[in-house]
């Protein structure tokens, strides 16, 4: 049985990956109390390829980085389905963390961003609008252009 | 009516501007039980304009950057008086994170942040001591210096 | 009287420093509700000397970066230690955020961070296990080339 979030992502095109499980000491999700504390996800996409690798202001351009910030957001929901069994458990998506790996000229985040906070209100509409941060960073992993972490109060 | 916090920033000369309006699919702050998540916040005066821009090590000086710290505090404090009508109803600053656009090289983020320390502490006296984070980053929206977000316990 | 956890590192041969006193108007820790937020460690040893110095894919090895992550992991602890007397009251290690100096390339750094998710479990066992998010940054304060910053479940 899916929720209707899980129904409304299906009628988008937007299919879920199995959640990146972690090779090492750390995990996926953590929950305390109401809160569910996601993992920084890179950009991979359900074959498990990046989306966008190397750096905004250079390698990539910002409609590839909104498609990578996106792929990362797509992830964040695959770790709140494992971590809940249903998407309409969460109450409210409470924190985007965006990181962009970018030139360091480079002055537009915000809109690579805007590629993972559009997706969580596609997914759960006025519940998705979320406070966020977003920063340049240096460097990513395994060179990725977007990573993207989540703060999620649940049911 | 103003409350007894506001009355003692503006005994300082400190006046809270509108809150920026995110023009996308993020909020200024989300609140979540006892918790208030304020998104990262740029060195905007009250006019609108960026109190510092560029990096530190290069372009802006720590002097220069301490008042953009502080402006992004002050930033943090206008999305607080939103959130919650009155800034007595802060219970304790929890954490600030701070962002510091910075060459390689620079060693100095610390001094920076302590800009928007100092003025929690000025408005908030012993409940404005917050955990904190201070690292380098490779750029920020918009050429901003200095970013900085909050996490508050709310009344 | 010493708790459990800490029988277990000293039979590891870890020893905790005493917590670095912040020198500004923050604070190495904050506690609301069972929320523990402390604030971002750097790799300083025992002597309070930088465990590394510099930065990964230049000065600093992915081994030496372990070494330092772990050591920022052993601050958090005296943190911890410090905020609740006894670690055997730590609930649930709930994230780890780890920001790796580095140069622009460096692809490596969620090896370096596991330093630090390693030492957790070692403290903790699966309650040391945690969501987390690692980025590669442009400085970090002091030259160091590891910073850790932690949120804990306490009881």
């Amino acid at each position: 049985m899916t929720g209707t979030i899980e129904q409304k992502l299906t009628a988008q095109g937007i299919t879920l990956p199995e959640p990146a499980s972690p090779v090492a000491n750390y995990v996926g999700f953590v929950r305390t109390g109401n809160l569910l504390v996601v993992s920084g996800q890179l950009c991979f996409d359900l074959e498990g390829k990046l989306v966008a690798k190397g750096k905004l202001g250079a390698d990539v351009s910002i409609e590839q980085g909104a498609a990578a910030a996106r792929a990362c957001a797509v992830n964040l929901l695959a770790q709140l389905k494992a971590a809940l069994g249903d998407l309409d458990k969460v109450v409210r998506v409470v924190r985007l963390g965006g990181f962009i790996n970018c030139t360091p000229d480079f002055p537009d985040a915000p809109k690579v961003m805007n590629g993972a906070s559009d997706l969580m209100v596609a997914a759960f509409g006025d519940k998705g609008r979320h406070a966020r941060t977003t920063i340049g960073v240096a460097s990513l992993p395994a060179h990725a252009a977007v990573e993207v972490e989540g703060l999620f109060e649940v049911a």
